[in-house]
């Protein structure tokens, strides 16, 4: 078999074999095939596509190239679920509080990753004393014993996925639906639960840009997931604005655990969870229909019992768990500013990346792997897409470190948004559920 | 700069600025662009293609990566000729020396090249003693005195089309007519003729296989030669069957001689000179009409100069003129074997690359750079494309170094004819001028 036959088989708009997408990704994982094929090779996919059956068999082949995470240990449904990224996305933090407490096993592993703020387990040690990197044996019996476990991943998990992409993202080939599927999937399998569900970003803010593009990426997801044998379902959700109203670490825990506590009544950030949260519940097989589902999702909030989960977490993982329920006990930036509206309007755009690089600016992210990341900083918005405006009223409080910096901030945040004079309406938030 | 959003530009359509090309071609030349990024930028180009200004820029550029040959000291019209190759192509042998006798200046520098038989250079090298490494100014003395001379290539030409071939050749990104314009182009510019004259190969045994693809790739290649100031016309011709009989270098010289002596009446070779030549001659000014050009040519056969010219260029580069009216003076290879044929019909094809496998098996190819070129051997074939055979009639000569080789030839060659019961009707040989 020669690469350079199977570049020339993709380029013309054949369908590669079983065998020759085996010996493609263990050639590149071994170093026999070099990065010139294989990026040649992602532009042709790039282009000519790949089916089902091909888009399958690159995601097991990667998954297999690295350790997957065997959850038998752990009795009852493990539930999983993905984001494909955006500023303000501290979903996590509140879904999966919530679905333990309907009693679905949450056995999260999860990276750092680089970005506007950290990643969940980041964010997670807010809680002062909080455990990311705890053993395989802690881990799964804090999952049996209390029904979630969100820790850093310790296994090296497709290596071929890693390799790629770095490949990818020096060779204009990561906007491809089958190599963002195989990506994105081949992780998602080697973590090991029954159940997936996918929240696909769709949005300015977003990788996705047009809900035709998620709407593929969301189908490829799925059809993938199912052909592997799991349960799952995408939600597509807006992007053009960021997520709810905290971008920051600490200052997202803390929004997290405004929903949770129930003093959120609605908003998105609440839609979006429970819009997950009853699709996982539902594929979980904890819930007759999506009506039953939101019932049992609000009654953890309702009960205190979703708060609790999260509580009992934190305690299980060595963190001080009355943070979550005293919010002095977390992290604090020492200056605040006001982001005042010069002229009022109407919201009419949030430029979701930039707020992500007022984020970076004043420390709340990760630029290289070694970077430190200051928990206490970012943003918290006043007012989204569609809200009204008083010339003067505060658009945002920028939670930093020095005067310098949060001063600079204000100047950034400020051009993130975009007034009407006019009434502005607010696209739907759910855009679809793919099954 | 970046590569990566350069890639990023031409995977979704845009067109590169001269600087990005500029960037491009340089910073790969010098290293400083890594392989993997290069050929994902070829294959965007193989699917996004590229508009005249970015074939001429990138064309220009590659030209510029290397040496450039000053033809001012030779006097008049200098015309250059490029054939994109085929089998039993022999067409420089007969056409340089008739033009060259009708006044056109041929300054001819040919690579050796890898193949089925040698390269132009290496057929000239039939004639004892004749030497291809001439110094430049004998060979400007020679142009000048004689009107034609044919050299090795002495400068480095174009090594940015060089290093860009090599990893196209391994990446699946050959077949894309923009990359293949420019690799042409940027040789037979820095070759600085005044004049292009180009034979566009079309059929099974070529690199454009139907006459669409010939017919877009001639477009292509007389459009950027004018754009950079030359003269250029393109033709288009069969290439489903070897052009002429013979493949094999000695042999090839030999049917070359027989049409530039008149001893071949009509044929391929002879129709594709006169109609390459015609053309050279009307844009080097040296006839008003296609009509004249063609009795111009014609005559140089009847009165014996273009016969002549081929002999002063062999005598001023060393070599035995007299071999060119006596073949006994030339390689003659020890065994020759008939290829009878079994059953009668009509032929149907001749498949012309497995012809040109057969010159190989027999040594009158270069399989690597360093590989000796048995000059003797080859193949004459006797029947061509709607020919009737009689059964037990020879469909082909072998010529060979021993016994052996010749019977596995005869073997092989049988296998490159088809034959049909019906009279076979022969498509057109000239499928069509681009000017």
């Amino acid at each position: 078999m020669q690469m350079t036959e199977l570049i020339a088989k993709k380029r013309d708009g054949g369908a590669l074999t079983t065998e020759e997408i085996g010996f493609m990704i263990d050639g590149y994982v071994r170093g026999e095939i070099p990065d010139y094929q294989m990026s040649a090779m992602c532009m042709a996919i790039l282009f000519s596509g790949m089916d089902d059956r091909e888009v399958l068999d690159l995601t097991m082949c990667m998954m297999h190239s690295g350790e997957t995470l065997d959850l038998s240990p752990i009795h009852g449904v493990k539930a999983d679920k993905h984001s494909t990224g955006g500023v303000g996305d501290k979903t996590s933090l509140v879904l999966c509080p919530m679905v333990a407490a309907c009693g679905v096993k949450i056995a999260k592993m999860s990276g750092r990753g680089l970005g506007h703020t950290g990643g969940t387990i980041d964010k997670l040690e807010s809680f002062p004393g909080f455990v990311t990197g705890i053993s395989e044996e802690r881990f799964f019996d804090n999952v049996n014993r209390i029904g979630i476990a969100i820790a850093g991943q310790t296994a090296e998990v497709c290596p071929a996925d890693k390799k790629l992409y770095a490949l990818r993202d020096v060779t204009g080939t990561v906007p491809s639906i089958p190599l963002i599927v195989s990506s994105i999937m081949s992780k998602k399998l080697a973590a090991g639960a029954d159940v997936i569900v996918l929240d696909v970003k769709c949005g300015s803010g977003a990788f996705m840009k047009t809900p035709e593009q998620a709407r593929e990426l969301a189908e490829g997801l799925t059809r993938v997931g199912k052909l592997a044998g799991r349960k799952c379902a995408a939600v597509i959700t807006d992007m053009d604005e960021p997520l709810g109203f905290a971008v920051g670490n600490a200052l997202e825990v803390k929004e997290a655990i405004d929903v949770l506590a129930g003093r959120t009544e609605a908003g998105e950030l609440k839609e979006l969870c429970l819009t997950l949260g009853a699709n996982m519940l539902a594929l979980s097989g904890l819930a007759a229909d999506e009506q039953g589902a939101r019932a049992k999702l609000e009654a953890t909030i309702a009960d205190g019992s979703a708060l609790r989960k999260l509580a009992e977490m934190v305690e299980a993982q060595g963190g001080d768990s009355r943070a979550v329920y005293d919010f002095s006990l977390l992290p604090d930036a020492a200056f605040k500013r006001e982001v005042p509206c010069e002229e009022g309007g109407y919201v009419a755009h949030i430029e979701a990346d930039d707020v992500g690089l007022v984020s970076m600016h004043l420390g709340g992210g990760r630029v290289t792997k070694e970077s430190a990341i200051d928990l206490s900083v970012g943003v918290v918005l006043h007012k989204k897409v569609g809200d009204r405006v008083e010339p003067g009223e505060s658009l945002a409080t920028i939670h930093a470190s020095d005067e310098g910096k949060a001063a600079r901030a204000e100047e950034l945040l400020r051009k993130c948004y975009t007034l009407s004079p006019y009434p502005v309406e607010k696209a739907p938030f759910i855009k679809n559920i793919v099954k």
